[in-house]
């Protein structure tokens, strides 16, 4: 069945650039995602699936029933856009002022769709049945993949895949981490509440500035003294608001911050030991602290026997239609796909993408980003590969 | 000669609350007196005096020249007012919407002219001279006097004498500090420049918030390690301007401080230490730091020796129109007064004005502070008990 | 009687000198000054006064009961040495090995044993008590005099005087401070305890030496933001006790401070706010802290009349047997006298010592420490003076 | 020939038993290991081979040149024992008290010295030159790997090869780890002058401890911001010397502080922070700073390629004399083994010598630490196995 796959995916080429360049063009921002929803269900109109949705957001999941009994499996492509003013010359550039697909979406979204639907015709070899994710709002916590996991819909899954197109290495390529791969992130606003004052009378005070100087001061002490020097953790102040008038002590501040991490343990490390220095400030300054704490998305885990199984099924096509696959480092950006990944084992890997004959490559987020165009069938092929592999299809 | 003198005070005591009633209902704010300096120059207009003009402001001396030769002695009365919406209820509360005679300088204004008035009519008998500051802008740096002393028309004056009125005390008492009194006032900014960068990779950029939060907890050692245990110092930092996004790493922050200090000493100290540890902060943190340091006024520096004799003038007529004179303790405000002293020896007092039959008294700079205005004619007497002390007149 | 008095101190001139001398040469430490005790109360032995102890120490209450009624008034010398090698050449230096009478307790017994003795042939005509205290242990707390208050020997007392020798001001001068006017003085020590662990591995570990330093920076803001700027106060660390191997995580260290200040108010403040540290630095850093914190002397308070009473006294001598009576600056320097003024009202006043004809002044304390013993008739007349202001003996 | 090494190597096994029990009852410490030295040299006597030595230290290279021309090769085993009394029951303990071979050192040379004399008998089969090195002195910086680099005699060597004994997996076991694979560290002390003074006036000192705190604050900057968050990083500051008596300021104080890091890239920024940080505390306290900063080992690399031909070659006796070869994570430890690495590629991996039928498991440098001695000839099989892999010797 694969080479049957293959020669309709790569029929289907032409279809997919389409379908993207279509995407692009009409960009939407996450959770406001309704024409592109429309887009998509439309696609599927008349086809042997079943479609379902059960949140609040656009997304949706199409099922594809095998024609034998057997395991399940999902395949996540996401479809929302950044608030982004689109920079590029592309003929297909943005039509949605200040709205772009400057993170590749746009091609995850095209080149599954033109998979699943060839995977609908061949579906009748298929020994199980297959969960096409078709997600809205990646790009903004809480993301749509919390909820769609927290659907239920997806509970009979026993494998899930995923993928990303990144512009650092040429279509053909393929990379992957084992284990924890991509960051989690938390977000944590604290205010701090002194007495203001004369600024000749400090004793009448209590100045909020010290106490939050004080609080960045200690912060460091977490990632240096707490964390596992083997893991990798980061705790930014980014924003210390503390502006007033230069003759009056300061009653309150806010700061607002950022964390990262690659394991649980270190999520959870972090998380403590914020609590704990807020606590410790409270009671040296005598001064009030409202901490509100949240994570964002959890570290990215693949699993490591079904990564090395993906790697496994790909590297058989090394020579073929892929040049190289190979680890690649940790990444400190984020994924809701981790959502997944926490309930179902699975795999996420990246689809190089880099655009040829230019000197410059522009990075996901960046007004310029742009996609070479034949990675969407390295993308489908990649993925249909290791379908086939998964459900033992030759 | 005290005698008549008081007589003629006494006698005209409704005009001096008519003069500060009229101030009070027309105040104006530092650097724009334009219409109280001319309702004073009106009011010299004829008499026997010398009135000059030597900076940009609308300050003005006027010259009596007694009928002997003799010393010269200034008495000052500064008469700008202050950016706040007055909430009294009294008949002749501000015109000026948001401008305010919320600090007294009606009253120093309004006693003052009066009694030059009735030291011109007695002129023959002065043996010296007599220079009358009527002083624009105490409230806002650089002030009035700093421009007015360095005009040059003051350096022939031997002892200079100014009071403020203040309701911590009622009508009939006096008050003082020999020695240092009234605190002098730094300003600084400091923006600290590191560089930005995305909140996951602190590696990549170069913290100013942390920086800064160090230099803020760095700089509670001067006062602590720092300065003399028996002096007097304060320094704020009352403003931290470092709000940004909460993961991106802040490039760049502005603080702003207040310095407070009852001693040149304590001012250069501080001065000198503050520009050290941001110099430090440059070199550990590898930041770039640029700091604007200004002096606004000097410490208030009041002789002890003429200290004493204006409480030996004065103690003499306690059990008369004063009910008490004792020493006060240094005050954390500041005066440009402090400008005179630097240059001339003589001593500022306080002449209580608490008003009567009210349960709370608001303080200077409060949108509901008034005066008693019996006051007024104590100022006069105290300030003309000083000169005919200082001339031996009886 | 005054004159009287006067002129049997100047009789005795010589003895006072020599008593000096003899317990100069024969110094014992605090708490164990058994010799000089029995040497005072030889002094005593058939004179008819009534000799009281009631404490562990060597210290003893003389009373002197006048012939007629009235009130009773304590004066006071201290009389133990200090742990310092003396290096002077004197013919009667120190014959005890490694104590020295270098703070001038010496000169204070000498002085008051004569004077004493006198005050017990005058007896006759005093209209009250008189009750001369020789102290032991002033240098160590929680030294002599709050186990005497503690007796409720002076609970009949009215009034409680005292001097000390100081080499800031040639003898005929005395100085004195109204108010509070010696500081008062705390220790604590605080031991801090983490986890130690390897150096490579802080996240098994729990760092002692980081919390600690935090401790030590927090501590800071005591003064520089806690304290009325108009106030004294000092914390200093002494002792960071944290040495260990350099790849080893420390486990616990300890820390010892030293408070000064010149009010129960800000004694009280810095006890509260270095309590408030220590509990924040545990919530903080998850390391416990023990604090031991002691009030050794209180500030010392010369009761304002009193004080001017006693410059009203001696001020009319100056230009007798005195030079000058003025008033001196706050000393950052401890008293215990300060126990009694806790409890009675007087006033400690300064008798200058400083030696003739030497260029360098070695200040109390030094092994070089010298004083002017004309200094002791001086201090005998001052305080006689006192004695006869008091009860109104002319 | 590798089937005949492998009979000779079992033939020999209690051999192998025999010296690591002999040297494990005859330790020496670093830098005086002369009897260990002469113990080996005697065990090559008359064997066909070059002994060679060209440094202070008892280490020496033994050279085995095969019958064909080809690369060379080296294999090192160290020799040097630890500073620590032994506590174990066995027969043949320590002899010499105070020193143990509490790291393996006596199985890594028994094991060496067997498969080095197999070695020679079947050289004339061998396609190159083995470069034997047993050395002295890895347990105390700067080790004798760094002389015997240094010395030019490995200058000819194309691959490096060693391996350590660890009780964390049990005989029949190999770990290894690829790229960096253990720890670099630095070592440095700080000494920080201030000025004395009294406890009570700060402002005539210069507090040691508070310049010294802000140290130990400011340096976890380093870790929590400087270091790449996906990179290894410790800066311990293990011992402050800080200790004085409580009412003095501390005129200095004495850091001493311990860095790991697994790159050279971390080594040299770790360097330059906290020599940034030295002098920024100079310029913000006034204090002068002496630092002291030395290398001690670098980090261990491991040659990717070389590691993966190793682990090629090892995975193939899987199932017979090894049971699991897999990769460990990174260790905190260092080896001077690293220096090797610096100039020549190659592989240090493990040997699992976890001792049976015991509950409790005792780390390298613990009192208690013991082999599973059949370790020894699976390290020499492992080593020789990679000899065969390496010239291709079936």
């Amino acid at each position: 069945m694969r080479n049957q796959l293959f020669s309709m995916l790569e029929a289907r080429k032409a279809e997919m650039i389409d379908i993207r360049r279509y995407l692009h063009a009409h960009p939407e921002l996450s959770f406001h995602e309704q024409a592109t929803s429309e887009y998509i269900a439309d696609f599927y109109q008349g086809k042997e699936v079943e479609i379902q949705r059960k949140w609040d957001g656009y997304g949706m999941i199409v099922t594809i029933r095998g024609g034998k009994p057997g395991k399940t499996i999902a395949l996540r492509a996401d479809f929302d856009a950044l608030p982004i003013t689109e920079q590029t010359d592309l003929p297909f550039a943005s039509e949605n002022p200040g709205v772009m697909h400057a993170c590749g979406h746009d091609g995850h979204t095209a080149y599954l769709m033109v998979l699943a639907d060839c995977l609908i015709q061949l579906k009748k070899d298929i020994p199980g049945t297959i969960k096409i994710i078709h997600q809205h709002a990646e790009e903004t916590p809480p993301g749509g993949a919390k909820a769609i996991v927290e659907s239920g819909l997806l509970d009979d899954v026993d494998q899930i895949f995923g993928i990303h197109l990144f512009p650092t290495s040429p279509a053909g390529t393929v990379t992957y981490r084992s284990g924890y791969a991509m960051a989690g992130r938390s977000y944590f606003k604290l205010i701090i509440r002194g007495k203001g004052g004369h600024g000749s009378s400090p004793h009448m005070a209590n100045d909020a500035i010290v106490a939050a100087s004080h609080f960045v001061t200690a912060v460091q002490m977490i990632v240096s003294r707490r964390l596992n020097p083997f893991e990798t953790g980061v705790v930014t102040i980014g924003s210390f608001d503390g502006k007033g008038s230069f003759n009056v002590i300061k009653d309150s501040v806010v700061l607002e911050g950022d964390v990262r991490y690659m394991t649980k343990e270190a999520q959870q490390l972090i998380d403590q030991e914020v609590h704990r220095i807020v606590k410790g400030i409270e009671s040296m300054f005598g001064v009030t602290a409202e901490l509100t704490y949240t994570a964002d998305y959890p570290p990215l885990y693949n699993d490591p026997e079904i990564t090395a199984n993906v790697v496994k099924y790909l590297n058989r096509s090394v020579g073929d239609y892929l040049t190289a696959v190979s680890e690649a480092g940790m990444l400190s950006g984020s994924e809701d796909f981790a959502y997944y990944l926490e309930k179902i084992p699975g795999c996420f890997f990246y689809i190089g993408c880099k655009p040829k004959n230019t000197e410059e490559v522009y990075f996901n987020h960046h007004p310029k980003f742009d996609i070479d165009e034949d990675a969407l069938l390295v993308a489908a092929k990649s993925v249909g590969e290791v379908v086939c592999g998964y459900y033992g299809l030759e």
